[in-house]
């Protein structure tokens, strides 16, 4: 390893912000360990008033134990109200597009720094194709969800045009959001009325 | 309509939070101009540095025309330090969990509302099973995305259990979020190096 945005912690170099010697160290860690990857994240939900829920996201299991992150992260979610609500937060949908986009972007950061490539700006929109008709019930036709959705990336770093779409391609074959988005997830639904 | 949380504003229900007569009126309204449903979210993130990015949520389009949100919505997200991240925010797969959860619960206010049931406490934790030897790269059976998502609701409100239950399950048949995290979608990917 020759570059580091660090020069005081050659021993420990920092690359896109990512410290490369833990992720390498993390990866053998699991490749050795391998049950040390299950992971169960979670959100808790509370409803507040029409459209408009309160969502928490702190705790979580995984390398073994229970843990917590650094402290609980709580968003709101709502209607427009030009679809009946109060607009106290994104609708649901919407943090889907987020979550999409994160995804993608954290893996290419991680990806470039194990390649040893320097990014200096990532930015990225992603827009969801939507037809009420299909949730509102007035068209059975109509899916419920996105018809489409498109990611539009601006990378630049110090490497090739072809190398910096070679990250984004390598993020995509690695995003957990991307394959539940594209591929799908078994949901469970539970209810206690008590 | 019997029934209101309003006495004050009888000619304009108010039930669960709902504007029910606003709910009403927006079905019309789309039942008769089916193009007004059309509908494209967005979510637009800039890189911070390693897994740490933010993305921000506020225009939209819908019912013909260029929308914004009453005001920015700005979410970092970010790994924990076990996942050799900062932890300045949610990990991307947690805000699918929360999207879903708040999806189902902004359905299950409307539909209650609709069918003149009071609801009086919902909430809901989701939780999604992942094994990070798929992300990592270390083991290619694994999918890279949740394995099982599981959705826990306690429900209370002014009817019978069965009732109750009905709506939640009404809810997941209408629900957007539901339809794209249990079915997929399309996502196509662009990116510019320029």
């Amino acid at each position: 390893m020759t570059t580091t945005d660090s020069p005081a912690k050659l021993d420990h170099p920092i690359r896109n912000g990512v410290d490369t010697a833990t992720l390498f160290a993390t990866l053998d860690a699991v490749r050795q360990a391998p049950e040390a990857a299950k992971f169960q994240f979670r959100a808790h939900n509370q409803w507040v008033s029409g459209t408009h829920n309160r969502g928490t996201i702190d705790d979580y299991f995984g390398v073994g134990e229970e843990r917590t992150h650094e402290r609980s992260f709580v968003f709101d979610a709502d209607h427009p109200a030009v679809l009946v609500g109060q607009d106290h937060g994104p609708t649901p949908v919407e943090f889907v597009l987020h979550a999409l986009a994160a995804c993608l972007t954290a893996g290419l950061a991680n990806i470039a720094a194990a390649r040893n490539i320097k990014l200096t700006e990532v930015h990225s929109t992603v827009t969801g194709d939507i037809d009420l008709n299909g949730i509102l019930g007035l068209n059975p036709e109509v899916r419920n969800g996105y018809q489409q959705i498109t990611v539009r990336f601006a990378i630049k770093g110090d490497a090739p045009a072809e190398k910096l779409r070679e990250l984004l391609e390598q993020s995509r074959a690695r995003s957990a959001v991307y394959d539940v988005v594209t591929n799908g997830v078994p949901v469970a639904i539970e209810v206690d009325t008590a």
